[in-house]
């Protein structure tokens, strides 16, 4: 019984998540959706990403959390449009489902913007199994996590285009095996590229900018 | 719909919780709920525990993750009875239900324990909503992941009864608030205690041990 419920909820998602690619399709957005553990410091990596990208690339933001407008509040400093949705008005989801998207984008406009950033609610379950009309997702994961987050949470890191390692200063101070990480890394997802950086000193940001680039050129050419 | 089918299944869970809680009366056992992020350092922190604990206070562990038995072969080191539930057999579930615990159960024989740990899935968001008939919760929230958890999510802050606040010893090396993170812990639940402790050094945790065996006599005395 709880079964099937759950699955005409995930149908209804596919179907509004189609609606949405189709959408950002035609107003030639690309969407990204960056998912991760609760503070792996997606908002950093974004504020980041942001300072890199703007003005060149036109980007928005949607934010999800359980609570609070902080992140939103961050992100906002760096001029992109930020929209804030807080899951706690409508039960504290814990992901952010294709119709909260479609949602929010209404109360955006997206005819000057380039890329839509989502920033998904911290959790690495539920999210992966939301498609929300995206065209490329990435996971965001910290060092201080430990090195075997892929082997528990592999659907998260099967259904992502990318890894983005964070907070590596820290790794003096941890006993991080570097090589168990990647190698559990690309033995749920093999060959998904790993960007190693540290949104604290601003390390590695270049490659990781420049595939998402790519990744968008490949949409929008 | 949806808000009806979700209201069943949790009504459901909470009168399993209650055969679970009554259960656990008659056994004479009290039953801690651990939850946290993934990698706050939850199966660290009971290692350091059972350490302490056994083999005065007679200690079975259940371990919930999505994939992976990584952590439960971690704790069975310590000689105590262990147990893994893997989610993933049943859909990849994000938190532990009354039921799975009560099947979990019915595995390991209770006779001669007094503490039943239960560790979670990792996540901050679902576990929250799901009794499993525990007589105490516990959240482990690490210090790289920043100081605004509790307010971000503020149902796991509110459910528990305590909080461990984990990997203190890397905080020479964060760009750290401690009073505004102990701010808002507080404001989410006023009073509740947060016991600050490292489980790589070993820093902090007499004074956990201690007010989790005050509770345990609460109960059994």
């Amino acid at each position: 019984m709880e079964v099937k419920v759950a699955r005409k909820i995930l149908n209804a998602n596919e179907i509004m998540a189609d609606q949405n690619r189709k959408f950002f399709k035609e107003k030639r957005v690309f969407v990204l959706n960056v998912m991760s553990s609760p503070g792996s410091g997606k908002t950093t990596v974004l504020e980041r990403t942001l300072e890199i990208l703007l003005p060149d690339v036109r980007t928005a933001v949607i934010v999800g959390d359980v609570c609070t407008t902080h992140d939103a509040d961050r992100l906002a400093n760096s001029g992109a449009p930020v929209l804030q949705i807080m899951t706690d008005a409508f039960g504290g989801d814990c992901h952010l489902a294709a119709h909260v998207v479609a949602n929010a984008v209404s109360d955006l406009n997206l005819d000057n913007i380039d890329l839509l950033i989502v920033e998904n609610v911290g959790n690495l379950v539920c999210p992966a199994e939301f498609d929300i009309g995206e065209d490329a997702r990435v996971v965001v994961l910290s060092v201080p996590e430990g090195e075997d987050k892929a082997v528990k949470y592999p659907l998260m890191f099967r259904v992502c285009d990318a890894t983005l390692l964070n907070k590596i200063d820290l790794l003096p101070y941890l006993d991080y095996d570097r090589d168990a990480a990647l190698k559990f890394i690309s033995q749920i997802h093999p060959e998904m590229p790993i960007f190693e950086m540290s949104a604290k000193t601003g390390d590695g940001f270049m490659a990781w900018v420049e595939w998402l680039k790519a990744q968008m050129a490949k949409k929008l050419s």
